[in-house]
C-alpha cells in the first residue's frame, strides 16, 4: 500500500480558491473555501502552543459542539495570532459571512488560518471574496491541486498526496494535503494536514484514527523546533463508501483504514520535512534500543534540533561528536554512554561511547555527501524506539525568516 | 563595585602559553600551562553533558581526592571528548608529563580540553610543548593576555576582566577569563570561566560562593542551546590576601567577596553573548512576574532559543509575535495568556495578551533597529524573575558551523 503523489477526486467534495487578497503585493491564491456534501462529519487535532490562533479557538469550540462539517474556511498570508479578543470576533465575522451566502450553522464551517503572527486579519478583504470563492468550487484534481497551492506560505512546492485501500472490496480513498516549512516542531508538528476520505468510520473511531496517525507522522517532524500558534490537523470523512461503518479500530477493515491513513499521513510528513525552510538535505533520525518511547523521541528531537548537528549536516561534515553531545545533553533520566552506538547512512561511526576503531574520516565524508542523511543510534537500553524526520539548518533558513516580513 | 577589562597580576600565579601544535596550521599558541603557588586550593562547576569529556572526567576526579592544586593545563583546537577509554588515558598522560616536569601530585594538576569534538589528543605534541610552556611561565597582565588568546576557539577576541575589593582593609583582586562562542547552554553555559582569587576562602565557601556566581551568570547565557561536553568553570585561590579566612559568606566578608565575583561572572557572562558565534546583536530577555525562578528561566530560554525570534533579531525585524508564540510553547505548566505583556526596548508590544492598541510597527521598528536588545516579559502570575542574555541567528553561525573543521 502506497501513497501517490496528486489529489484524487472524492464524491461531493470541492475546493474554491482565489485571491481575497490577504498577502499585500503577491498574485497568488490566498483565500480557499472547501465544501463537503451534508452528513460528513470529522476530527481535528490542534496545536498545544497555549497562544494559540483565534481560528483554532473557534474550531474547538465549533468541534466541541458538533462533529458534523460542511465547510472548511481557511487563508494563508495571516495567522489571526496574537491578535487578542478582537482576533477571535475577526474570525467569527469571516465565518458567519460565509454561514449566511451558504446557509448552513456556524459550528459546520472550520476556520484555519495561517501567516503572519500579530497583524489583524483583513476581515472585509476576505468577506467580499467569499462569493468569488464560492463560485470557483471545483470537486476535480485540478481543484485539489488548486488548493493546495492556496494555502502554502514559504513552502517551496505543494504538498498533495492520496491513497487508497480496499474495504469489504470497496475502493476507498484518502486524500490529504500539507503545508508548513518552518515554524514545525510537535505538537503538532505541521500548520495545516488537511485529510479527507469517503470511508464510513464512526466520529470516535475517525478521532482515534487521526490521533494515532498523527503520533508517528506529523508529530515526528521537526523543522527548527518552534511549534506553531496554528497548527492543525483535521480528517473529514464524506461517509459515501459503501462498506459497513466501521465501528472499532480493532477489526479487519479497521485496520486497514488506519494502515492506509498512516501511511498517507507519514509520506506527507516527509514531505514537510523535505521542504523545511532553506533545507539542503532531507534527516531521519532512528534511536532505538531506549528505554520507553518517549526518551527515544526526546534523544531524537535533541539531535534532530541541535543547530550544530544541522549545520555539520548542511556542510555535509561528518563531526560526528556533535550527534553524541547532543545525545549527551537529551532530558532523559538515563543515559549509559558506554552503550551508545551510531551510524551515518551504515557506516558506525560510534562504538561503546567511542569512536568505532574502524571508522575513517573518509567514510564519513562518503556518507555525508548524501542529500539523504539517515543518522541511527543505539541507546543499548531498552526495546523502544522512535523515527524523527528533519533537515539541514542553512543560511537559506536565516535569510528565508530574516526576510519574512519584508 | 565594578569588573575592568584585562587582567590585574595576582602574586605567585603564572601562565606559560605556546603552540604545541594541536591546531593544524594555525599559527597560534594553543597550549597553556597556569601555575599556582603552594597552599592554592580550588573549587569547579563542570558540564552537565553525560558525553563529558575526558579532561572533566579527570578534573572530577581530582577534584574528590584534594582541592589543593598547583597547576592548570589546557588545550585548544581539541576537545578530547567523544573518544572512550583512550582518550581518558590520553588525558593522564599529559598530566602525567607535566607532573612529572614540575615535580608535584598528578592529582594536583587540572586538565580543561576545548575544540573539536572525537579526534585523538595530540599527546606527543602536547607532551614535547610542555618544556616551551614552562619556560614561558609569566605572572604580569601581559601573561594573562596571552593566556586568554590561547584558549580561544571560536571566539573573536579574548575575554579577560579582573575585580577588586576591599575585605578588612584589605584590597583583594579577583581576575577571570572564558572562552566560548558556540554550543553554549546551561548547564554549564560556557566552555571555560577561569578565575583566580587571593582572597582567603574556606574550601567550602569557595565552592559555594562559585556555585551561586554560576547559577546567575554562565549558566544565563545561551548561544545555540547545545551543551558542551567540556564545560568547566573553575575558581582557585592563592590564599594570600592578609585578612582572616571567610569561614561563611554570610558575614560582611563573605558577602562583599560574593557581590564581586557575582559582577565579574556576569559581566564575563556577558561578553560570551556578545561574542556569540555570529552574533550581530546582544539580547537580553528578562522574564518577571513568573510563578517560581525555574518558569522564568524557562520561559526566557524558550524565547532566547527560538531560531525564529532569533532570525528575526538579526533581521532588525519587530515580529512580536514570534515572541509570543515562543512563550506560549514554553515546557512550563501554567501560563495565562491574557496576563502576557511584553516590551522590545521599553516599547510595549503586547498588552494582556495581544497587540497592545498603542503600538504601531514604526516604533517596533525603531526599537529593533538597535544593536542592543532587550526583551521584557512580565507573566502576571507571581513573583519570580530571570535574565537570559544571548545573541541573534545569523547566516554567520552558519558559515562558521559548516566550515568549522575544514
Amino acid at each position: 500500500m502506497q501513497s501517490i503523489t496528486g489529489g484524487r477526486a472524492i464524491q461531493g467534495v470541492q475546493f474554491g480558491a482565489c485571491r481575497a487578497p490577504v498577502y499585500r503585493g503577491k498574485e497568488r491564491d490566498d483565500l480557499l473555501v472547501v465544501a463537503f456534501p451534508e452528513g460528513s462529519w470529522g476530527a481535528a487535532v490542534t496545536t498545544l502552543n497555549r497562544f494559540c490562533a483565534a481560528p483554532v479557538t473557534l474550531l474547538k469550540a465549533h468541534l466541541s459542539e458538533t462533529r458534523a462539517v460542511r465547510y472548511w474556511l481557511l487563508n494563508a498570508g495571516n495567522a489571526n495570532a496574537g491578535t487578542g479578543a478582537p482576533g477571535f470576533e475577526a474570525a467569527q465575522q469571516t465565518v458567519a459571512a460565509l454561514a449566511e451566502s451558504v446557509g448552513c450553522r456556524m459550528e459546520a464551517i472550520w476556520p484555519f488560518s495561517t501567516g503572519v503572527i500579530g497583524e489583524p486579519l483583513p476581515v472585509d478583504s476576505i468577506c467580499a471574496a467569499l462569493p468569488r470563492a464560492l463560485a470557483a468550487l471545483d470537486g476535480s484534481a485540478a481543484g485539489w491541486e488548486r488548493a493546495s497551492r492556496a494555502i502554502m506560505t514559504t513552502d517551496t512546492r505543494p504538498k498533495l498526496r492520496h491513497i487508497t485501500c480496499e474495504i469489504e472490496g470497496v475502493t476507498v480513498t484518502i486524500t490529504g494535503m500539507t503545508k508548513g516549512s518552518g515554524m514545525i516542531h510537535p505538537n503538532m508538528a505541521t500548520m495545516f494536514g488537511l485529510l479527507v476520505t469517503d470511508a464510513r468510520l464512526s466520529p470516535d473511531c475517525l478521532d482515534k484514527a487521526l490521533r494515532e496517525a498523527v503520533r508517528h507522522s506529523f508529530n515526528c517532524v521537526t523543522v527548527d523546533g518552534d511549534t506553531s500558534t496554528n497548527d492543525a490537523c483535521a480528517l473529514v470523512t464524506t461517509a459515501q463508501a459503501e462498506h459497513a461503518e466501521i465501528t472499532t479500530l480493532d477489526s479487519p477493515a479497521g485496520r486497514v483504514f488506519q494502515a492506509a491513513l498512516d501511511q498517507l499521513c507519514d509520506d506527507l510528513a516527509e514531505e514537510l520535512a523535505r521542504d523545511g525552510e532553506g533545507a539542503g538535505k532531507f534527516v531521519v533520525v532512528r534511536v532505538r534500543e531506549a528505554m520507553n518511547e518517549a526518551d527515544a523521541h526526546t534523544i531524537a528531537n535533541t539531535i534532530a534540533l541541535s543547530p550544530l548537528v544541522k549545520t555539520a549536516l548542511a556542510a555535509s561534515d561528518p563531526n560526528w561528536g556533535r550527534i553524541v553531545a547532543a545525545i549527551g545533553r537529551a532530558p532523559v533520566s538515563e543515559i549509559a554512554i558506554d552503550r551508545v552506538q551510531v551510524w551515518l547512512n551504515g557506516v558506525q561511526i560510534v562504538a561503546n561511547g567511542g569512536r568505532h576503531p574502524d571508522y575513517t574520516e573518509e567514510a564519513g565524508q562518503r556518507a555525508m555527501a548524501s542529500v539523504e542523511i539517515t543518522i541511527e543510534v543505539a541507546m543499548g537500553q531498552g526495546e523502544a524506539s522512535c523515527r524523527v524526520m528533519t533537515c539541514d539548518l542553512t543560511k537559506e533558513y536565516v535569510r528565508i525568516n530574516a526576510e519574512y516580513r519584508t
